[in-house]
């Protein structure tokens, strides 16, 4: 699979910050999530038609290295990428840069399951819905 | 009626606090639902219950007044009151106290209507759940 | 003064969503902060500057109506305005509208004192922050 | 050195929900910190202590393992342990457990390095404050 990514710009919010003066470390974890979904509406699969199709997308593992914090007000860029596709399980990687100095604040890497929303137990995303998200049958998406 | 109420003992958490120092103006919305959380438990109707007949308890209007911050690991007193009831509307009324001192930090007042779970719309609640919220009926819930 | 204003479009996130499906109330006031801020940034003088300058613009009323809830992904349209200006005082009024029926769900209002940083004593805002902040001595600023 | 580990009973709000009915996977973070927050004050070394100090303790890797989720209103425990003290990093290590039938929910682990306040880089943190980190000083600590 080629894989896929998209950049995202985001504001810090005051609320996101905490008495270090920073962004709280829980702020990020957000972003991620909001990154994920700027890259499944980008392919046109957005996330609310998966849920309306009867999956949810579930986060089973994360990772993240800290190595720089962001503060109030600052533009940071987001980048998320698609780095594994099965039926059962998605892999999404994720850089967040400061955008004055282009410098690396934060790594992550998160591993999701697909599990159905009437039983809540593991499923396979249908076949339709995996071959939207295999980024080669979409023109104009962004790939390495 | 008589009015019921109840005070919890909160911990402010680190994440609560934003980069002035102090905890953030959104953090004490969250210890108010808290509050009625904590309120509904005492007289043995959790919301949970409220929510498996068929309800939500959505909120339709919020006043805060903000007299003082409190700040990371301060050990703040909610104290929440049932301040009316009607089959359609609930209105809380909340004092948030420093405990150290006993200094006000918070006043607030929140008004919410009954929802049914299926349609979103407006609804009343039950008799039976609605006599259990009338503090006089059941014995030991604090009273002013 | 005549009052100015700006409207800023939001992007409901995921984790600004609760277990009853929609968008919990106090990400709304979140929403409000990001409102202020990008008002204060349209004026050329981002929050960041009062800070830098001694200053904290701290919340000291807020009051909500809540008529319709947001859900996840929706966008929304969030219009801040800036009804009163003192030196010691700032207000602000917001409306949040559904953006694909242009539906109201939010009315909201915020009162606000300028604190010094050093002290966290009520201040007044200097003569020259004051009247970067009356919009009629600026071009090019949206007025009703 | 003999690991010391707390136990903290967490009751799930509301808010920490999101819209597939769960807790929001952000939440647990913070839950992490409260474990530490708790944990330190145990050994009576609040943290606030630690920055009056002149020290942040800041987070530089995150990992975590979601098994299972939790939900509002259920109770739930968290089991926080200091698994390694060095006089620039200190590692925790946590388990959550669902209350009621004992079920692990979370398995985590946080990496933290010693920064100074004043100057934001990485320090050392003073040979009493680490000599007090260390629990077999300290009588009646919880002992594996």
């Amino acid at each position: 699979m080629t894989p896929m990514l998209i950049e995202v710009p985001i504001r810090v919010r005051y609320a996101e910050t905490d008495a270090m003066g920073v962004v709280h470390h829980a702020s990020y974890i957000i972003w991620l999530e909001l990154g994920r979904s700027e890259l499944l509406r980008s392919i046109e699969l957005p996330y609310t038609e998966i849920e309306a199709r009867g999956y949810f997308v579930m986060l089973a593992e994360l990772k993240l290295r800290y190595r720089a914090p962001a503060r109030y007000d600052d533009l940071v860029l987001l980048r998320t990428e698609l780095t594994r596709l099965r039926s059962r399980q998605i892999l999404f990687s994720y850089q967040i840069f400061l955008q004055k100095d282009n410098s690396l604040l934060i790594e992550a890497e998160s591993d999701h399951i697909i599990v159905a929303r009437e039983t809540g137990r593991p499923a396979r995303l249908p076949a339709d819905l995996l071959q939207r998200l295999k980024p080669e049958t979409i023109p104009g998406i962004t790939q390495k």
